[in-house]
Formats: C-alpha cells, structure tokens, sequence
C-alpha cells in the first residue's frame, strides 16, 4: 500500500508573486507550484523542481491555468464596523453646505457615533458582512477592524463582538484594534481628562478582559487627542499586553510620528504631515508606515505622505482602506492600491508590497503571512492577470479569481 | 376564462430613482411599481396607484424588498476593445520612466496600436467581453464603443466587427463610433494630410458600407489633429448620414467644444480646458458635455472642465468611464461617478443622471432609455441601497442586485 501523500493540496500551472524579501520584483516565480499542509505553506518553487510527481506528493492537484497565485491581501486599517452611512453629508457637501454647517447639524463623526450606539450586535455584524464580503472577493484573507464609534463602553465592546463574530462567521482572519480615543464625544466637551480616565479606568480594561481587542490605537490630531492624552492611552494599553499603534500627523503636524516611533508602536497610520524627523525616528523603531490613500482622496487633500522619504530610510509601508463612512468609504483594497500609486507614486510593487508582507508587519504578523514561504499560512489569492502589476493598474475590474485561507478553497468568482 | 394580463412583469415593493425631468430630486417615486409589456416600459407609478391587483395585470410579479430601481445605467464613451494593456507603462512612470522615454521605447498609444493590430477580430472579442462583464455587473445596459487603436482600415473595422459581436452575444446595447482619427499612426509621419484622405477617402465610408459605425468621432489636440483635421473627417461622416461627437480641450483649448457645437455634434468629451465661449456654444447647440473624471484622475490633470458654466448654462452633463489601456484603466462606471463627485464637484444627482438621462442624450438614444418613462425600454438596474446618492458615494462596494434588460432579468449578483 501507496504511502499517503505529504502534503494536503498543490496549486500548480500558473505564477508566483511570493513577495518575499531580497528576491526578484513581487518575488516573481515563473511556472511556479505551492503546496499545502495542515493550513500552512509546505512547499514553494519552480514547477519542475517539485520533488516527485504532483499526484504522489499531494491529496488534491489544482491547476490554476495561467493564473497568478499571491499572498492573501492584508488590509490592515479598517474601520469596517460601524452603523448609517454619511451619504447624505457627502451629497450636501457637494450642494454645497460647508463642514460647520453640517457639524452644526450634529454631522460628521457624531452622525455615525449615533447610529452606531443605536445598532445591536447583530445589525453591526449585518451591515459589515456586507463589506466585508466585498474585501474577500477581493482577496483579502486578513482584516484589521477597530471600534470608535461608540466612544462609550458599551457600544465600544459591542463593535468588538461584532468584529471577532465576523472572522467566526467569515473564511479570514480578523485583527480587533480598541479605538475608544478616536474623537471627543460629545457629553465630555470640556471634560477631556474625564475621558481619557474612563478610558484607561474602564473601557480598555474591560475590552482586554474580554480579549476583544488585538491593540490599542489613538487619534492623535487637532480635531482628536493631544499627544499627552494619546501617549497615556497607549501606554496603559502597553501595560496590559497589548501592541499599540497611532493616527498620527494626518491633519497637523503633532509629532505624533515620533510618538509611535517611542511608544515602540508597530504602526503610525496616515502621516501625510509627518516631518523627517517623524521619518527617522520611525525607521529606528521599525515603526510601519500605514498609508491610506482613500481618505487623502476623499477629503481632496493636497500634501501626500513622504513617501520619498520613507524609502529612503527603510521605513516598510504598508497600505489600507481605511474603510469608514467619512473620510473614506472605500470598499476596495485594490482600489487603494491603485490610489497609492496614482495619488502617493508607490510603485506597483510597492504598493502590493503594502497590502501583502508589510499590512502584515504593520499586524505584528509577519512571521505568519504576507509572504508565500514554507511554514506562512496558506492564505492565497489567485488572480486572472498578466503581471502582478496589473494589480493596482485597473480600477474596478476586479481580477481575482479564487481565494484560499488555510490551505482550503474559500471562494471562486465567475463574473 | 380570465383575460390574459395586459403586462409581462411588474416590479414592486420598493424604490424608483426614474431620473425623468422636472419632479423631486432622483425622480424619485418612493414605494414605486413599474411595469413591462414587449420589453418597454407600459406603466410606472406608485404601487398603491397600480390599476388592479398586481397578478392580475402581469405574468409576472417581482418584489424587489426594499432595493431601489433606476434606469440601466448608460456609459457612453469607452474604448472597450483594445490589445494588450499598459500596465509595464503604468509601472515605468512610477518607476521614474517619464513620458518623453516612453514615447522613445514606442510606448504609449503605440503599444496599443500594435497589440490591436496583432489581435484577431475572436481575441479583441475576448478580452474586451471581461471587461463588458464587469461594466453589466454594475447595472450598465448600454455601452459605446469606440474604434481607435488600428488606424489602418482592416484593424479598425475589425474593432467595430468586435463591438458589434459584443452587443449580440451580452444583454447589452452598443453604439459603435469609429475613430480612425485617434491619433496619427507613425507610418504616416510627416504626411498628415494622406492620413486624412485615407479616413475620408477608404475608412470612414467602408465603415458606414458595412453598417459598423453608428458615429463619428475624432479627438482634437495638440497631439492628435487640428480642428480643420477633424472638421474635415466630422463633416464626411455627417455628409453620410451619421450623427457625429468630439474629444475636445482636453489637454489645451483648441476650441473643440466650438467646433463641436457648430458642426451639431451630439457631444463634446473630456474638456478640461473648454473656455465660457465653448461652454455657451454648446448650450446654444444643444451639445452634451461628457465629463470623463477617469482620464483626469489617472493623468493627474488639475484642471477640472467648467462644471459650474456647464451647470448655468444648462449644458446637459453626461458622465463615462472613458474605459481604456492608457489613460484610463476604469472599469467602473459607478467609480466614475464617484470620481465626478470628488473631482470635478458634480452633485450625486447630478452624477447618476450623467450616467442614465444625459448618457442617453449623449448616444442620442433620449427617446429610449436613460429614464424610467412609459414607453422607453424596459432596462432596469435593482439597488442594494438606502438612497439613490449612495451610488456615487461608495467606491468599490458595488451594490447592483439585478439588471434587467429589454423587461428580462439578465443578472443577479450575490457578493
């Protein structure tokens, strides 16, 4: 009797962009073949220096016909969950109303705020299962969610839930991140402090209790936190295990580059107004560079991150949708990438680069994904394209053509 | 025996966004029904004014719970068929390439050029049947293309042979418009004039022979022809029966929109540098002013056309996707509506009727389609939405449910 084969599957008949380091550009394989076992990369190479007939080495042969197989995509900045949406602000914009006038209209932010708190669990889920599907038909095989429409315990946790009872419920990987310092909320104006204490005396405790929270993460700008109130938010979440990231210089110059780069966080997020010394400081951490393109391009802002300057000092940069229903109701991870080429000029493989090994790093979890390496998970996106380039050429002409999260088939797209 | 009902199918149970002129915003007809006999529409209204109990008036009786239903949406300027793409350009720009040295390497249109030129009449059908697809995905019912990429006569007669088939093998209409006067291919540098004596003298009337063109268009710039050039080749097409359009100040003021208006032009496109003279010409012309955000996002452009002037005027303002390899890689009409709203400023009202009543206008098809009237055809996209604005507000979360085309359903999309 036929020994069982080693492995569980192998992808063969098409191309790898395995985006691994120190490689060719996208860590091209031409004729490439990957395999599978117990959910995780066993094999990857050329084709014919696979090592025996494909039949023997594996349970089940797929050949992918041309495609082009890459890492599942990581979007590592969402705020996917949330209740409403701000169309209605968007259209009266455009006819018109300034920014004051629909704050004074309880608009912006707190419009989401209130239909936030108002939506159960369940509506939360609902609503951003929807999105969400969109992002996996998209290849996206791991998603980083944050609360901070709440801005109260409740809602705050409730949003949480609903962010790990979307990764049960969906084929992909969700990473929670605890965003109560998002902006003011209302029933605090003039009582900053006594937010920022029911923050770190109540809500982060209670969120890291309940492990319904991966990170911590602060909006550090004008028209949200100081960096003081950040840094004693991240802090307490540092004390309580957890990784920290920022929101930092996207409307002013704060320095809060600088203050993720100390914080040790793993990301500063935005960053269209950081300073060179922001940069530098970054690149001595090993601080992620997060850009997010869609609420540049939303907000029709003028100053692009440093991205030159980024480069220059091995600052890895990552990109995301940042999906949220003000600045950026971007449904589309593909279609960032695009918008980091177009709008920011990251190279085409930069910008991949941004959404496979560096959204993982910028999750802490570049030892698991982002990459196609023996021993990563097998999360991969299988694409109908030419070059991996054309990932982020097209906009809307969605190319994926199967998705796999754990060595197993999740999902194939005819149209 | 009970009469047979008058109708083939009703839709009710939800929301009509019919875009017709002079009522509430939308055309909007909350809790609306409407109806089909022969592939037109015989009865839209509100459902309560429904003349009969709903299954004794149509064979069919579709709830549609709660979507939104609006015209098919109408692209009416792509140049869908095309060989090969331009992504390895795309890549070199960012790479620090500039335009001078790739025009060097013959890149640019050229390599268009050539990839068509190779291509058989089955493989621009091919690809260019991906790409329809994903325009059908998001509601589309009708769709132009143009010709353009051969400039020698069997090429581009073998572009409109491929648009033709497309239209019969998809639930789609196509207007076909030859534009052999694209640019001017290299083997007739230097010789201008012998180009457009070809167009006029071989091409355009072989095109109208074979009933492969139902316009004429030409694109008139400084990197392409004169507007004596593209008077030249306008007024043949009219002297042979054909209704004609323009690419105009696009990238400088030549006065394109001027000429278009003189010559009675069905529309004017791009124009970004039209000047207030341009703009009442084609008020006073009834010129359709097509706005085409997808080429001005990805060239960077920072002058958007005079969407204000247009406004106050009354210049009917119709919205495309301008769908090809160079310049706009768009395969997306929703995304061109939201890059409308973004960039150029257009209401999302504004931005659906671009793509539904002044589309129609822009293809002369106004009698027909473009808005949910008793008598027009029966093409309809169903909406997953709360209001019609949201189709120009979300970006990549395509949220078409059904599509209807002639009073038959064609399409239903789950994710």
């Amino acid at each position: 009797m036929a020994a069982s084969p080693a492995w569980d599957r192998i992808w063969l008949g098409g191309h790898l962009a395995t985006m691994s380091e120190g490689g060719p550009p996208f860590g091209e394989i031409q004729n490439g073949a990957i395999a599978s076992k117990d959910g995780d990369i066993s094999w990857v190479g050329e084709e014919r220096d696979l090592p025996g007939s494909p039949e023997e080495l594996a349970e089940d042969v797929v050949d992918v016909d041309g495609k082009w197989i890459t890492p599942g995509l990581v979007d590592c900045h969402t705020h996917l969950v949330f209740g409403g949406d701000r169309s209605g602000e968007f259209e009266a914009r455009l006819q018109g109303a300034t920014y004051e006038e629909i704050a004074q209209k309880g608009g912006g932010i707190r419009t989401t705020m209130a239909a936030t708190r108002e939506a159960s669990e369940e509506d939360l889920f609902q609503t951003a299962s929807g999105r969400l599907r969109r992002l996996l038909a998209e290849g996206v095989t791991t998603v980083e969610i944050k609360s901070g429409y709440g801005m109260e315990t409740d809602t705050e946790l409730r949003m949480l839930r609903a962010a790990r009872r979307l990764a049960e419920k969906h084929p992909v990987d969700v990473q929670t991140t605890f965003l109560g310092a998002h902006v003011l909320p209302p029933e605090f104006e003039g009582r900053r402090g006594a937010y920022v204490d029911l923050l770190c005396g109540e809500m982060i405790p209670k969120a890291v209790q309940a492990n319904l929270a991966d990170a911590v993460d602060a909006f550090c700008d004008v028209i949200a936190f100081t960096p003081d109130e950040c840094e004693k938010v991240l802090a307490l979440g540092k004390e309580l295990g957890l990784p920290v990231r920022l929101h930092a210089d996207q409307l002013s110059d704060q320095g809060g580059a600088s203050l993720a780069a100390k914080l040790g966080a793993r990301s500063a997020d935005h960053l269209e107004r950081t300073s060179i010394r922001g940069v530098d400081a970054m690149a001595a951490a090993g601080t992620v560079a997060v850009l997010l393109p869609g609420a540049f391009y939303f907000l029709r802002d003028n100053q692009p991150p440093p991205v030159a300057s980024f480069r220059e000092a091995g600052v890895p940069m990552a990109v995301g949708t940042d999906l949220n229903p003000g600045s950026s109701p971007l449904n589309s991870l593909l279609t960032a990438l695009n918008l980091a080429c177009v709008l920011f000029g990251l190279t085409p493989e930069e910008s991949l680069k941004g959404a496979t090994a560096h959204g993982a790093r910028a999750l802490g979890l570049q030892r698991t994904r982002g990459s196609l390496e023996k021993g990563k998970m097998a999360d991969l996106a299988i694409w109908e394209i030419g070059h991996p380039r054309e990932l982020s050429y097209w906009v809307g002409k969605n190319p994926c053509a199967g998705v796999v999260k754990d060595g197993e088939s999740t999902l194939f797209i005819s149209v």
